[in-house]
């Protein structure tokens, strides 16, 4: 089965303490499409300008990410770009400039609007809504988030809880919005706001998952060096939505892999700035990453 | 088999933003033994003032812990005092009284000698090499440190590294000693030190093992309320050590197991002040801790 993404698809020029790259392609909905597509077909819903490089709707192509959902607009793609401090632990964004996607609709082709799995990925909540008002009867809706939205968008990201089955925030937001410092107090919070699944991201530290069978820790794969950590959450997001899609059996049977498979895409984006690591892997190099972690972890 | 265990025997007057426990039992002697206690015999090497609580020999008692190699000296017992943040991330130190503890020198009962698991828990590195001075080839010696000795007793430190087997300290102490931001280029600066061995503590992130057998990702029991995590450190390598000392075959057999239960025992050590969790606890209390762990990270 395939999966439906809408997001952010931008130009991403970043800095870090050794590099600089400019116009690298990124956005929340471009790192999730490609982590997906290790696992299942991808049907992506997002807006560039014209002037988005050729080369970067090739990659999409190489990927089998399906294209008839990305809205070319005249004017320019989304640029952000940020810079990332010595331990890349933190950054700070220099520039933002919206462009096109100042006024994007993500409006869907009739043929996704069956999708039976939703990704989300991180946009305003406004917009996620306008997702779910097109969609016909999705089996599994996950969004994710910024605390930009949490600042400015609360009472919509609110009512999208009540929405979707599962939402992915890291820790700070999962703070930010419960005003709770545990974890578990957290978790039930937000369950009590809508979603049945909920999944806090804690970077290098792993993620925890609460759903109805309980809590799964989820550890990251440790790296052995971080190039540049965007779309790491994007990329985790979307390859366990891809992995989710296909697996045999009720997403309660599969949630734990499909995070794994998640975790493990995700640690190949670090490797690379923007999305030329995450590109040059295959399935199999996932696989044998995830029998890694299996190594790593058991006792 | 019994492990011997030497380090500071103190009285800990603790402040939380909720409260304030004065005289509490403490020390990463008191907190290692009573941890290793629930899986074998445990002979304790540390010194008291006159002014000792009776009821804390009497709890050392319970533990079957042997305190032939307690020291009771005319004067005070060592007392620290602390206060923790809203979060419990930060401490600060408000009093350090060493009392007796200043010229604690830590003399083995002959019958201690020729123990075969020990465990130099957190003191200063010249008393660790007294101790190792006075052994009969022990099997396996691990040390634990703080980073007041990378602060003052570097050179002491560095030598005592080429005659243990396992080092065991934070995260931020991994950094001060190697200035590598990297886990794996510390992990691989502090084997070429000396220890086989080599344990980073992350806290509430669990810890890991870079041994001969490669690397292992160690959970932490994640928990509902943390009330006082002085001693988690000193709970966990104790616990370990313990396990070890009686579990059968190879250190690499069990290494993984040992650490799992000692951070079993670490996180009941959070859960009350002092050691007050941690008395109150079983043997089958962290058996099933250690089930549910193994619910929480399986996939």
């Amino acid at each position: 089965m395939s999966v439906l993404i809408v997001g952010s698809t931008a130009l991403d020029s970043i800095k870090t303490p050794t590099a600089e790259n400019p116009r690298l392609l990124g956005g929340s909905a471009s790192h999730a499409a490609v982590a997906a597509s290790f696992f299942s077909p991808v049907k992506l819903v997002g807006v560039v300008g014209d002037d988005f490089p050729k080369k970067y709707i090739q990659l999409y192509g190489r990927h089998g990410i399906n294209l008839d959902g990305l809205q070319v607009k005249p004017g320019k793609t989304f640029h952000w770009s940020g810079e990332y401090e010595v331990n890349m632990n933190n950054r700070r964004t220099l520039l933002t400039e919206l462009g096109v996607f100042e006024t994007f609709s993500p409006d869907l082709p009739k043929a996704y609007q069956s999708s039976q799995f939703v990704l989300l990925a991180n946009i305003a909540p406004a917009l996620q809504h306008h997702v779910l008002d097109q969609m016909r009867r999705p089996k599994f809706v996950v969004a994710d988030t910024m605390d930009l939205w949490l600042n400015i968008a609360l009472a919509d990201l609110i009512k999208l809880l009540k929405r979707i089955d599962g939402f992915v925030l890291n820790d700070s937001e999962a703070h930010q919005l419960t005003k709770e410092d545990n974890m578990f107090a957290a978790l039930k919070k937000i369950h009590k706001m809508g979603p049945k699944y909920v999944i806090i991201k804690k970077g290098s530290h792993g993620s925890i998952l609460s759903g109805p069978k309980g809590f799964f820790l989820c550890p990251a794969y440790p790296l052995h060096t971080v190039v540049d950590p965007t779309g790491a959450g994007d990329s985790f997001v979307g390859g366990m939505m891809g992995y989710l899609a296909t697996a045999r059996g009720t997403v309660d049977a599969n949630i734990r892999k499909a995070m794994i498979h998640g975790s493990v895409v995700a640690s190949f984006c670090c490797e690379g700035f923007g999305l030329n690591r995450t590109t040059k892997i295959t399935r199999q190099r996932v696989a044998q990453r995830v029998k890694e972690l299996e190594k790593l972890t058991r006792f």
